[in-house]
């Protein structure tokens, strides 16, 4: 035996209870009362902790041309950040170049991940062209190599149309792959900021308002509409309006395999930030929404109906936001010249967690969002995501008395700021352990770049609305 | 007093009641009990007679370029045959060329139907082309001209993409006009069709499953949502599928002013007739579908959920559609070189008052759905639509004791088929008045070329979904 | 001709157009343009004026016993009032004694409303005891009488049980009748009382507490669920809470011929008048909602989802409301001990009219709910309820630029107060016609004692949601 | 460590994995790879079998009088019965009598269930009479003394009217109590009763009319409705028709605390039975009901809306059930003369196990339904309910390849028949074990009356959809 964590109490999505917790060779290879340590072994009193599954972000864009730039964090920075969240596994996005097979993409980008991960990872694939019967097949190559999950834009010019998205639906269904989908209307939208832009309308809070609740409803509804045309499931990721909320639960409702993923942000944050002086740090896609939307928000997570929670982290510096002011060309700049996306990934799991401490929802609630079901829905619960022998033992120890005010100075990332700046937590991660190493103990980073292996997925088949 | 018809039951879209009525001018002057005629008064003996409005199909497509040819019924025939099933008033459809101006598009076209039109008319106007704020802002002048009323298609080459159909939305808001919308899922259409004919599946039966009830019901509910975005109403051609008629009456339930027409093909045939040995006589688009759509499209019709019924008479010859086998050019045809539309223009008052006769539903909602209701929706209540003191004499007399088969023989277009062959109805109009003259009697149509005017219509401003 | 009324503008639950309108022998006999008079008719000049049918109205209550004594109005005083509000048919309420046939009811109740009635009159029953088959039997003979319309009541003491419900119910769809049915739940209702008592919590506001929202709620959608069950249709009268509009609106939307009244206070008073001082003075059954509820109200009339406008009409004195403070007794009074009911019979048509020209609703609707709709609901729109040519010449003239601030002081009936003091109207009916009989003219009333008739319906068959 | 099972398939509500299994005095003392027996240690040798939490069947009727007579099996043959089938608690229904406080209620039945049972078992109260403060205050005390879960009947005359339902909802808001409800519409069912007998409707096909689905879709929605209006949780007991599932649906959508159980014979069964020549055996409330009800409940067992399954199980002897043909008392019986109930606690666990073998749901599935949910739902997960370190080793040994055809010989009750006759089952319980004894093995009994302990539960507080 390597490691036994004794005297904690267990959090697992279904129940909380005191046990000690053994590991041998990374992996859980026991829990149960009084485990007898031997002379190997690593004995860790977590008498008074809560003792919970390591993290899964199942969103996150590290290392992410966007804008004219690269997200701040790479995959050492935001993994190492990960860890000191509580976070061990960290999906990221690969973007499919144009005319390039799914396999190719694959090795593209993990040999930029491979030598810098501090924590497990994996990815998902953003589809972009499947212009050919080819590059469409290729998708099945993805899913064999481990990869099973993969994302259209329905904005952005790198987006896909609604018959390139309905094919990869099509395709999804026989190969055991998931569709995950940026669900916002990128017609309206692009009618929208030409109308404000031309009227003058350039402040970060028109962001929001040409990509405002409905904007984001609409392509919700189509795209689950789509979905089941096309006979599978859907992944809608960063779910941020209430339209999309009930459009969600009513396909679940008829029985569909229809899931969603919020995002901290929407849940504490609304639409009002985009009135701040430094709104332009804010600027995310979607956006945040109305007080109306978050608290749809967390009706559904209450309900069920939202899956689970991710981050969507891709952090850029100050510097960059400030060209929404002037543009690095010197230009005047405005809300579309801001670059897209927010920190977040070492926050969520703390903030989650906080929200149970406070009463909000339960501990086993916030593990099953940010933990469970991520591993049920992208196809490694075979490896991670829970208490469990025989996974991985990727382990979080919690301290429910420590409090901890958000700053970026106490943040482990690469970022100069973070939107989170001055948030007040109840409690706080106070070691994490990645497949039994210690990479993380009160507030210190404790990992090494490059330990973090790529995760092998298997094929994902999802046919009603419950994992 | 110039005709004075006495004797009558007369049918509103509120009541049915016996009473005398009067006309002067072309103008209902008087309604009453035991009207005195004068000396040079023609005076008409209804008793036993049913006493309507003359019906306005709100959809034709007359001498209309399509698929390689053009409609076989120009504005004459197309107006006779009305005439001759109780019509009085037809809204055609002009298609705006690129680059077109609105009121450009109206002259054009009217300088075709008015020395044809044998009853009143006018226009909707299918707009191609708002890629200019020019264009877009020429719509006003149409609404101007007395043509309010636009039409988008989701689907066809000539179709507008979400962003052009968003725009005709929001314009239409501010300037008292009503767009409609031709809505069927075009992407997901062109998809199926490839792979249809990629394998080989090019029977009529084909371009049902191509466009089948889920891609007809995708478009439907994002047309809803975009009206709603836009803040306008919204006017649905051709319903045909249960998910839209859903998504119709939710919206509604709302408090939206979404409205839907529906046509006498969906619910008398279904997807069957595919099955037929002559199916590509019934290719049309959106195609006949299931019975469960036409079971939601009868209860919408009692729930008032549909607002009215139009033809989208457009028939072309047989030898047309049989370039479904083998094309003008000789080459193999398939489902995609069908023509599409069937004839329809002077059955569908008699078919939907066989049904009243029936006893499926009252003769007040006949000529709610085929008269008072068109009126009110497309702005020309003032003058059309209603039995009522200052309105058109446009009227017409049933029979509900008349056996009547259809046949194409006796019709009175130009086309050689029809898809309603055969068909048994009870009861049968035996005179029609267009302005007090006598256009129809007894089989026999007794109009005249050019004597249809083209009628100016009101702007229109739709809050509620009650009209 | 007696009467010709020139130059209006008529306004049906359809259109508003200019006509003339002449009357023979009560009836409206023509309507046209520039109808000639003769020597022994009686012209009125009705420029500027519009002209509607004399609204029927659904709900009252005169002379009724009720918490240990009589509402204010007999049916001179409510009748006298109604005419002056423009109302020319008002349906009483005969309530059943126990062991007593319908038949004997309406000639029980008959024999005091004849001598006295002003305007027309009708009945609903109110069945209060089916406990043997010949009491059940007897609601034909009340169809046959022309009395087609029954109520149950859920609440009070004379009330009936779900089980007689039922058998009304199932009785009702087999003999061509209507059941109307008061919708609270009794038995939350008498908990709720008991305990508010018993922590001496007397207030008026209580009484609303103790029959709060979903107190009624439940009953609406229980009465809907029986109707369903029993295979008939339903009527549900002073609807006033959302829940209760929302049921309404499903059942209509599955196909249900569910039909919604609800009467002015609702739509004006929220529940933040049991705050006021003399609170006692609007106590009635079921009381005034919250905002969300008065919202719900006037959605569903815009919609179409609430068929009629009807006044509940049951007014007492100052003295007798103030029993909720002093018992006639000389005990300590309490919410329970106010008679139930309020003042509005004069007010109703005045109220909704001028709604209309504030532009909140069209006066094509308030004449529907307050005139067309009560007609054919209640069966006797071969007689009432529509400016048609045959019909009753029931006919108000309108003053659209009257002001009118409501007093007491300036009703016609025999209460001391009005709930509607110091409310001010846009618009006043300035003369009613009672079967072309002048019965009121600017303020002054001109009927006489017993000129009213007694109306008999025809039975009453409603399959589907639209009338 | 006194037991080790070895080498089996673990299933948990949320997992399938390969472990060990250590018990140490009656509880789970460990879970882990490759764990290490001691002398004293019995192993068990579990590979290739399914081990899985012993069932907990949350409603059961033994030595229940009702109809005249009393339930076949009694405490000692009925739990005999449950541990064969893979039962190892079950929550049978103690029936307060007239005026007596809810302890004194528990005491009396607990006298005779603690000298029978075989297994464990706790109750649920069946509500009767809170006609005084002391008796709805007694609900209290049997919360305290482990007893926080009661249930009131709607139908029968043992039933409460809805007021007493009401109050009893309102106290368990405060003291941590679960009401169940029995929902049919007692007013309508009697009605038809009557009628249907009147007819010489008396066969058991009648008694399914007279509950058919809307009787008990009614009582659903009502049930649900008080259950809100008195702010607290609510558990539908044998839910049956689909009128019903829609309400839970839509209660639970809107994030109400709604819960409902069915029943393997809602499942299996549909109201065709009642076509049977022995069609009375199958007479229970609410009995079986259409197709469509069926698949309704399939679906929501899918969608998680269905939380728990259970059996009612109820058993009568074929000579008891021929009283509908001929009375106890030798009078002609009819369809509400036949003792109402089925056998079912012996074939509930296998049945359920068989259709997750069969692949219609997951053995997790399973699990959740019939073991994990009725812990957290009645209060006993800290003791039951789950493979989890720390609680009673209540375990289940399965064969996934034992193929099984109920008999009623090879059951181990004490009744005559079973409905289930002839059914075939894929897989079957091959061990029991409660509390780390062995109670049955392949066919055979082993356990020993009156080793069964109650189970005291927790106060129950559930204020969200999901548990």
């Amino acid at each position: 035996m390597d490691l036994l964590i004794k005297g904690g109490t267990l959090v697992t999505a279904q129940s909380t209870f005191k046990a000690d917790i053994a590991v041998v060779n990374g992996k859980i290879s026991a829990i149960g009362k009084n485990l007898k340590a031997d002379k190997n072994t690593e004995v860790i009193d977590a008498k008074g902790k809560l003792v919970l599954p390591g993290a899964i972000d199942g969103h996150t864009h590290l290392a992410m041309p966007f804008g004219g730039t690269i997200s701040t964090d790479d995959y050492y920075a935001g993994t190492r950040s990960a860890a000191c969240g509580g976070t061990t596994t960290v999906f990221d996005f690969i973007l499919q170049a144009k005319g390039e097979p799914m396999q190719d993409a694959i090795k593209r980008r993990d040999a930029l991940a491979a030598p810098d991960a501090a924590v497990d990872y994996s990815f998902h694939i953003g589809v972009t062209d499947v212009s050919t019967d080819e590059l469409l097949d290729s998708m099945e190559e993805a899913v064999q190599a481990g990869i099973p999950s993969f994302k259209v834009f329905m904005v952005y010019d790198f987006g896909v149309d609604d018959g390139s998205f309905y094919r990869v639906l099509q395709k999804a269904a026989g190969i055991g792959a998931l569709v995950g989908v940026h669900a916002e209307n990128r017609e309206v939208n692009n009618v929208l900021i030409k109308q404000f832009l031309a009227e003058g309308k350039t402040e970060a809070w028109w962001h929001y308002v040409s990509k405002k609740e409905d904007v984001e409803g609409e392509a919700d509804v189509r795209a689950i509409n789509l979905a089941k045309m096309a006979g599978t499931s859907l992944y809608i990721v960063h779910l941020a309006n209430k339209q999309g909320v009930e459009a969600v639960k009513e396909a679940r409702d008829q029985g569909y395999p229809i899931f969603a993923e919020t995002c901290p942000q929407y849940l504490y944050f609304t639409s009002e930030v985009y009135k701040r002086e430094r709104a332009r740090d804010f600027v995310c896609s979607p956006p945040m929404k109305g007080k109306a939307s978050q608290e749809a928000l967390w009706e559904a997570i209450k309900s069920g109906d939202i899956a689970t929670v991710a981050t969507d982290h891709c952090p850029f510096t100050r510097a960059e936001k400030d060209w929404g002011i002037v543009t690095k060309d010197g230009k005047p700049g405005n809300f579309t010249t801001i670059p897209n996306g927010c920190a977040g990934i070492e926050t969520m799991y703390p903030y989650m967690l906080s929200e149970a401490n406070k009463g909000r929802i339960t501990f086993n609630k916030v593990v099953e969002l940010c933990a469970t079901n991520p591993a049920k829905l992208f196809g490694l619960d075979h490896q991670k995501g829970a208490l469990q022998v025989g996974l991985d033992a990727d382990i979080v120890l919690y301290d429910k008395k420590k409090e901890f005010t958000i700053t970026n100075s106490a943040m482990h990332g690469d970022t100069d700021h973070t939107i989170w700046e001055g948030v007040s937590l109840k409690g706080y991660p106070v070691a994490t352990y990645s497949r039994g190493r210690l990479v993380y103990k009160e507030g210190e980073f404790l990992g090494k770049r490059g330990e973090g292996k790529l995760i092998k997925c298997k094929p994902i088949k999802l046919t009603t609305p419950e994992l």
